[in-house]
C-alpha cells in the first residue's frame, strides 16, 4: 500500500484522556487532542448525589472515558485533516489498577439510578488508598498458605491493586458486589466499548490481578480463605482468557464508530497501562536497558528473558510489557511530588519574589541556583521516603528524612540533597535488579521531568553510572498505544506484524543523553554508601522510629493517645 | 541610711551595651539605655583598613565598649533624674569568652596604628570559631598527659575558649603575641577600665580559661608542650590572683568618673558573665533549681555542694556563679537560632503574607498554628545540631536532622518538632545532670523566648517533667551586675553584706508558671525515648554520617574531592 497510514494512541491519564494521531510509517506524532475530565478525580464528593467521601478515597466517572472518545479522535481527525479511511488502528493506555463493577452488558453500576448514590458502584482509581486493611488480609492469608505469587511482587500486594479493591467493595458494600456481574480494570472496559467484546488484557492482570501466564490467577481455595463469598470471583465476574499485550482486541463496532467518527472494522488493539506501554515508545525491546517513566513518582520498566523474583519489585510478568519477554516493574513512590512539597510548603518568599521578576518558575530558579554546587558541597543527605517506599522496601509507613542540616543550608542545598535522595533510590532499584542477574546496562528516560531539569538528569546519570537516553516523544504512553494500534492492524494494511517491528520504525530517542562525570560519580560513590546504610538502618527494622512516630500520630490523632 | 540608693548593672552584649539602673532595696529597674556598637561585630573587614576576615572570624572594637560606658550610664541617670551620689556601686557582665591582647597599661593593640590592621590585635569574640586546630591541639595534649582538669569540661575544650584563642594568635601572628603585655578577658579589662586596676574574676578564668580555686591554671609545663613559646604565658600575660564573683574589684577613678558621670569612688565588683550573672537575679542561690538562659542558643546553670564530673558540661567552677558553691554550665548550642533558621530558610510564602495582613510576626504565627496541635501529631521527630551540639556530645561536627516527613507536613510541623528537639536536648542535659547527682528540681527560665513563645514553654515543662518558673525581669543579666555592685558597695553604703541578702531583696520572678500536663508528658515520654535512640546513634560513633557529610563538604569546597 502507497499512500500514508495512522493509528491513534488513546492515553487516559489521571485528569484528563489524550488522543495522538501517528503516522506509522514514521512514528510522527501528527495531531494531539486532550479531553480533562469533567468529573476528574474525584475524592471529596460524589457527583449529583453529593455523597461525602472517606479520607483516601479517588474515584472517576467513566462517562469521561466516553466523551474523551467522542471529543479527541474527532479534533485530531479535524486538525489533521486526515480521513478516518487512513486510520487503520487503534490502541488505548490507563492508568491501573483502575476498575469498576458493572453489569453483564458492560453497564457501569453508577450509570444505573439505583447506585448511582453508592460510592462503591463508580471507578476505582489507581490511586485510591481506602483499601489497606483489604490488602493487609490478602498478604496475610496469602503468607499463610505460602502462596508462590507472592514472591512475583516482593512479597506484598498493595491497596491501589485489583483484588484489594474488590474485597473492600465486598466489605463495604455487599450489595454492590452482589449486583455486579462483572468487575473489570477500566483499560478493558474502554476497550469492550470500542469493540463490543470484553477482552481483558495480560499487563493489567499480571501487574495488578496476581494472573501469571503459567499459572493463571490464584485458586479458588485461596479467594475462599479471604471471604467465602470471594470463592468464584474469577469464574463469576471475570475471565480466566487473557490477552498478550499487541494482540488485536477486536474492531471498532457501528456504535462506536458513531462515537468516534472512526470506520467500523478499525482494529482495536489489547489494552495496556500508561507506564508499561512507554517501554516500546521509548525503543526499549529487549533486556538491558532500564525505562525510567520520571514525573510525580518513577516507574522503573525492565525487560528479562527469564522469571527473576527480585527485592521489592512491584511485579513481574509473562508478556506484561513486550510479548515473549519478561517485564519487571519497581518503582519509587514519591520523586517530582516531592520537589513540588519542598516548593510548596519549604521554600523561602524571596525566591518567589525573584522567580517571578525573573519570570521563571521556582523550580527553575532552584536548580539554577543548585547546579552551581559539586556533588557533597552542601552536606546533606536525605531519605527519599515522603511517600513511603515502593521498591524494594515495599513499606507505605516509611517517611522522609534529612541530615546535615546547617545555619548555614539554604533551600537549594535542600532541594538539591532530594533530587539526590531520588536517585539514590533509583540507584537501590538497579542494584536489587543486578542482585538478581536482571542487567541494566543503560537508562531510557521519559515522562514530565527529563525534558524540565537537566541538573537532575545529569545527578541520575551520575549516581548510577549509567547513560541516560531521552525518549523523543513527550507523549510516549499515547506513542505507544498508537503502535499497538499499528500492530493490532498488521502489515497487510499498512501496519505491522509485531510491536518490535513497529518499534524500529515509530519510536525515537533524542541524540542527546546525559553520561556519568567519573569527577561526580567518584563523590557519589561516597555519598550513596552513606545513603544505603541510612536506608538499611532506616528501613529494614534496626530502627523503626518511623512508623513509631506515625504510630503515635495515629494515636493521637484518634484521640487514644496515653 | 534612709535615702533610697542605686546600683547600676551593665551588660555587655553580642551587638550592644546596656546599663540599667536598679533601686538596690526593691530590685525595681529604674532606667535602662542600651549602646548599638558602632562597629558591631566584624566578621567581613576590619574597621579602616578594609583587611578581609577569613570564614568564622568575629571580632570587635573596644572603643564600642568604651562608648558604652560613656553613653548609657549619664543616660540612665539623666533619664531616671538621679544623683550620682546615690548611685553606690557597678557591676559588669560580659559575653566570654571575649579577649583581648593589651600593653601593660591597658591599651588594646588594636588601638595602636602599628597593629591596627592586624585582625588578631582585635578582641576575639565569644563566637570567634576559627581556632578549631588549637582546640584540637589543647583536647590532645590534653588528653595524652591526662590532664585531669579536662574533666570538669566534659572532656572537651571549646574552639572558643581563651588558651584556643590565644594559641590562634601564637600561630598566626607571632608578632602581636609577642607584643602582647596582657591577654585579657574584655569582663576584666572594661573593670580595669574603671578602677584602673587589673583584677582578673573566677567566673571566666574558670569556665573559659581551665583555672580551678583548688588548682589554680594548667601546669607550665602543660603550656610547653603545646608550645615552648607559650610556657610561662601566666606569669608573663596574665595574673594567677583570681577574685570570686561578688568581691568589690576596686572604685571608680577620677578618669572613669569623667566617662561615666559617676562619682570618684564609687565601688565596682568583680566582674563576671552574662549568663552567669543571670542566675542571683532569676533567685536562684541554692542546689536544684536549673536555670536556663533561652535565647539563639540555651546557657543551662546549676549549682551544687560538690565537684561532679558531668558528662559533656560545659564546666563546673567553685565559685564560679555563686561564692561558696560549685557552678555547673551546660548548654545547647542551637534554639531560638535554629526557629530563625526556619522561618529564613523554610517558611513558604503564604505564611508571611498571612502574618503581615494579620500584623503579627511569622514566629507568632507559626506558634498558633503549631500549638492546635497535641503532642505527637505532626508525626515528626528532629536532632536540633544545627549548629552542633554543646551538650553533652560536645560536638561541634554534628548536623541537624529530621525525620517522619510526609507529603502532609506543614511549615508549622516542622517548626513544632524544631522545638520539641530543643526541649529534648534540655532533657538529655537535666538527665546528665541528675545522673551525677546534680539534683534538678525545678526550672528557672529567662531570656528572650520565654515571653516570645509560650508554647514553647509549655512543650519544655511537658518534655521535662517539670515546673517551670519565670524571670520577673527581662534584663535579668544587667540586673544581676547591678545586684553585685550593690555587694561591691557593701551594707555599709546602702548596699548587701552578700549576694545571697541581695537576692532575697532585689530578684523576683512571675508570678505565673509552666507546669507539666500529664497526658502530654505520658506522649513526650515515648517521643523523647524516640529521640535518644537517634541521638546516641548519630551523636555517639554508631554511625558518624553527619561527619563524614562534613568531611565530604570541606573536601570538595576545598577542590580536594576526588
Amino acid at each position: 500500500m502507497s499512500a500514508r497510514k495512522y493509528t491513534i494512541g488513546i492515553d487516559f491519564g489521571t485528569e484528563s484522556g489524550r488522543a495522538v494521531l501517528v503516522d506509522v510509517a514514521t512514528g510522527e506524532e501528527i495531531a494531539t487532542s486532550v479531553y480533562p475530565y469533567a468529573n476528574g478525580v474525584i475524592d471529596e464528593r460524589l457527583p449529583e448525589s453529593d455523597v461525602v467521601l472517606d479520607p483516601g478515597w479517588a474515584l472517576q466517572d467513566p462517562q469521561d472515558y466516553l466523551n474523551t472518545f467522542q471529543q479527541t479522535i474527532p479534533a485530531v481527525l479535524k486538525k489533521s485533516g486526515i480521513d478516518a479511511r487512513e486510520v487503520i488502528g487503534i490502541g488505548v493506555d490507563f492508568t491501573a489498577c483502575t476498575m469498576m463493577p458493572t453489569k453483564a452488558d458492560g453497564t457501569p453500576l453508577c450509570f444505573l439510578l439505583d447506585w448511582r448514590a453508592n460510592p462503591h458502584a463508580w471507578v476505582k482509581l489507581w490511586k485510591h488508598h481506602a483499601a489497606q486493611p483489604e490488602a493487609d488480609r490478602i498478604n496475610a492469608v496469602a503468607s499463610e498458605r505460602g502462596e508462590t505469587w507472592l514472591n512475583r511482587y516482593g512479597g506484598k500486594i498493595s491497596s491501589e491493586w485489583f483484588f484489594s479493591k474488590t474485597l473492600q467493595i465486598l466489605n463495604e458494600a455487599p450489595d454492590v458486589y452482589n449486583a455486579a456481574d462483572r468487575l473489570i480494570e477500566a483499560a478493558d472496559w474502554v476497550v469492550w466499548q470500542l469493540t463490543g467484546i470484553e477482552k481483558r488484557n495480560s499487563c493489567t492482570a499480571g501487574y495488578k490481578a496476581m494472573w501469571s501466564k503459567r499459572e493463571g490467577y490464584p485458586q479458588d481455595a485461596y479467594f475462599a480463605l479471604l471471604d467465602e463469598r470471594l470463592e468464584n470471583v474469577i469464574d463469576k465476574k471475570m475471565l480466566r482468557d487473557i490477552y498478550p499485550i499487541g494482540e488485536k482486541a477486536g474492531e471498532i463496532t457501528p456504535a462506536a464508530a458513531e462515537l468516534t467518527g472512526l470506520l467500523p472494522g478499525t482494529a482495536v488493539a489489547i489494552a495496556n497501562v500508561d507506564a508499561h506501554v512507554s517501554v516500546p515508545a521509548v525503543t526499549v525491546t529487549d533486556p538491558g536497558r532500564l525505562v525510567m517513566i520520571m514525573g510525580t513518582s518513577i516507574c522503573h520498566m525492565i525487560l528479562g528473558q527469564e522469571e527473576r523474583n527480585v527485592e521489592g519489585m512491584c511485579g513481574v510478568v509473562e508478556d506484561g510489557i513486550m510479548p515473549g519477554l519478561f517485564g519487571f516493574e519497581a518503582g519509587q513512590s514519591g520523586v517530582g511530588d516531592i520537589f513540588a512539597w519542598f516548593v510548596d510548603h519549604a521554600v523561602p518568599r524571596e525566591y518567589f519574589d525573584e522567580a517571578a521578576s525573573r519570570g521563571i518558575d521556582v523550580h527553575k530558579l532552584l536548580e539554577e541556583l543548585a547546579s552551581k554546587q559539586k556533588p557533597g558541597e552542601h552536606g546533606l543527605l536525605a531519605l527519599d521516603w515522603w511517600n513511603g517506599n515502593r521498591s524494594i522496601l515495599v513499606d507505605v509507613d516509611l517517611s522522609g528524612m534529612f541530615i546535615g542540616a546547617t545555619m548555614s543550608t539554604k533551600a537549594e542545598d535542600i532541594y538539591r540533597a532530594l533530587i539526590e535522595s531520588t536517585a539514590y533510590g533509583t540507584r537501590v532499584i538497579i542494584e536489587a535488579f543486578e542482585r538478581h542477574e536482571v542487567t541494566v546496562d543503560e537508562i531510557v528516560a521519559c515522562g514530565g521531568l527529563p525534558d524540565k531539569n537537566p541538573m537532575l538528569m545529569q545527578i541520575y546519570a551520575d549516581v548510577t553510572g549509567r547513560e541516560i537516553m531521552l525518549s523523543a516523544s513527550n507523549q510516549a504512553p499515547a506513542l505507544g498505544s498508537a503502535m499497538f494500534g499499528a500492530v493490532a492492524a498488521g502489515a497487510d494494511v499498512g501496519g505491522y506484524e509485531t510491536i518490535f517491528e513497529a518499534v524500529k520504525k515509530m519510536a525515537h530517542l533524542k541524540e542527546y543523553s546525559y553520561r556519568p562525570d567519573p569527577e561526580n560519580q567518584a563523590i557519589y560513590e561516597r555519598l550513596y554508601a552513606e545513603y544505603v546504610r541510612l536506608h538499611d538502618y532506616f528501613g529494614r527494622g534496626d530502627n523503626d522510629v518511623m512508623k513509631t512516630l506515625k504510630g503515635i500520630r495515629d494515636e493521637v490523632r484518634a484521640g487514644r493517645a496515653s
